[in-house]
């Protein structure tokens, strides 16, 4: 497998795009790209791609191009997606269901194996197949299973608290969609994922944008 | 107004954080802040803010601190949320009844006016008031009514059409959670919440902090 740790950060942050890219030409059976064609595609520069891929090791040979099975995986392995991830999401509300119900989470090895929620009218319906339990049954659930990966839609209100059992309980990894910073040891993996932070940019670049093209 | 053009990128970036503290302690009633108060519960340094918020023209005095409401419309204003967005949702499965079920998102001004789907069985829906209208209905609803903002929660094989299709009909910006990036002219916002990606980043900073620590 290929070094990650020589890999610049800058270089990591693209991954997950060039992984996209690359599985859509696989769907496409793609066998093999020019960095020039992928670049036409990505709308980044040939040079950029030939730069970034080359952390990668020998492939993109001059005149064939990259080999676009090998490089997926490759980037797969590097983004820890040929292990399999045990997932569990906590808020059963409509965000928790809709992540709960992406198969192609599951495709890249993060298997869900439990849904929980604080409302009773939700005990037991499924999702894809799993039943969605109490909260209050959480800690037992976390002793008796493997869990790596937590997603927390809850209400901001409940995702500290929930956030310290998990992190007792050993799950190492939060994918946080509450809209707090959670305070988490150096060992746990936090991304956040704040919707309202994204709108606000949107809605941000929108009132620029009109400000300089109604001063012009 | 503050001037927001003179304010840099980095700086931009990080407003909506702002906002989101400056909003905390607004409903906590808190009428100033240190510098060094907000540093402690923000995790970034004293130094760091007061540079940030310098920006922002004269306050943050010695020995008073921030006006936390007077910051807080001050930014408010910058990113935009001063006025009044028009928008809708395209795709009302679980993803997108639950942007449209976001209150915050309405008392920032982003206000849902119409939700739409290729679904049947969800026409006349009511999602907050608003009832589901089927996909075919957008371009006349387009041209009777104001839409600023779109928000893309369909699969991705429909979004490249439909942000045309928008385009065309003069919406300015799209929020997009489709994985797929829209190919859109220079006078568009885009703005893109690509969660398999998000996760991704997750699970290979979970590896790399494996693989540095077993390592070791």
């Amino acid at each position: 497998m290929v070094e990650a740790k020589e890999i610049s950060r800058a270089v990591i942050k693209r991954l997950p795009r060039y992984y996209r890219y690359l599985g859509e030409l696989l769907e496409e059976n793609v066998e093999r790209i020019s960095s020039n064609d992928l670049s036409k595609k990505m709308k980044v520069t040939a040079s950029q791609i030939r730069q970034d891929l080359n952390n990668f090791g020998g492939f993109g040979q001059q005149g064939y191009g990259y080999n676009v099975k090998y490089l997926y995986t490759e980037i797969g392995k590097i983004l820890g997606l040929d292990t399999r991830h045990p997932m569990i999401i906590l808020g059963a509300g409509n965000l928790g269901q809709a992540l709960a119900n992406y198969v192609d989470f599951e495709k890249r090895g993060f298997k869900l194996v439990g849904i929980f929620d604080v409302n009773p009218v939700l005990e037991g319906i499924a999702v894809r197949g799993i039943e969605i339990q109490m909260l209050s049954e959480l800690p037992l659930f976390l002793k008796e299973h493997l869990v790596e990966i937590a997603v927390l839609t809850l209400p901001k209100n409940r995702a500290r608290e929930m956030a310290d059992m998990l992190i007792e309980n050993g799950v190492k990894a939060i994918w946080n969609f509450a809209h707090v910073d959670l305070d988490t040891p150096d060992d746990v993996i936090v991304e956040n994922v704040h919707l309202s932070e994204s709108l606000m940019t949107l809605s941000y670049n929108l009132s620029q944008y009109r400000q300089e093209h109604v001063e012009k």
